[in-house]
């Protein structure tokens, strides 16, 4: 493994990171409607933490095939187009709490992954295997957007 | 050129845009107190899109040499770093009106591009160069983050 290749992707992950620890759910969001199976509030820093160290170990495995794989840029191209989009989630729902915008950031995002997924997959199945956690978690949490949606109508497009 | 791989790239620096459009200066930045060299409003859109070209179109000069290069995955694990960072700047400055905040970022950020230029110069001499405006911009954009925070010390800290 490439350690510094693999620390300057899990970097990457910080902006994302970051986001999530300046713009936290405060009462706005806890005095929401949530669906019955509403995931405890301790896993989603567990769940983050677990999935961006998969998703460098995942980037650092296919930019280790430059220099033999063609499709290296394409995957990367992808890895950095869903931290991007990562990263722009939380401070359109927590920061302006626009849940509908919140909702267009998660299907792009789970394209995304999707994308890099396919792609990583092609140069290297383990790095493919890697995103699947991650393609998993989105799917949760774009349900859980969707559901907190619709469990608060009049809440919606409600500036912060 | 590899027009998807571009496409991707460009994709990837919408979450950035897109702060920049959610987040934008309103009444608070208009009352601060700035700088004389402070460029005109209608400059910023129009510089970041030249940089978002600039950039996707450098990303997929290099990625073009995957296959060639192993230095392409350093320098496309840099690329992903930047545009995390400039994603996060916008609602931190704007969103949260943390001017230090924002300082830290921006500091962070110039190095992620600084690190870029000099990776992406090695694999393509004219990819690094395409990253020389934004570097540039980084500097101003900096020097004008800090001079707000210098003139306007009763704002910083201040929550939105």
């Amino acid at each position: 493994m490439d350690f510094w290749v693999f620390l300057i992707f899990l970097l990457a992950c910080g902006p994302a990171a970051a986001t999530g620890a300046m713009f936290s759910p405060g009462e706005w969001y806890r005095g929401l409607a949530k669906p019955s199976w509403t995931p405890p509030d301790w896993l989603f820093p567990v769940a983050w933490t677990v999935l961006y160290l998969c998703m460098a170990l995942a980037a650092e495995r296919v930019a280790r095939q430059a220099g033999q794989d063609p499709n290296v840029g394409t995957g990367l191209a992808f890895w950095a187009l869903q931290i991007g989009l990562n990263t722009l989630w939380t401070p359109i729902f927590f920061g302006l709490r626009k849940m509908r915008g919140g909702m267009i950031v998660l299907v792009f995002l789970w394209l995304a992954v999707f994308a890099t997924l396919v792609t990583f997959w092609r140069v290297d199945w383990f790095a493919g295997l890697l995103f699947l956690p991650y393609l998993v978690w989105v799917s949760v949490a774009g349900a859980l957007n969707y559901s907190v949606m619709r469990l608060n109508p009049e809440n919606t497009r409600q500036p912060a």
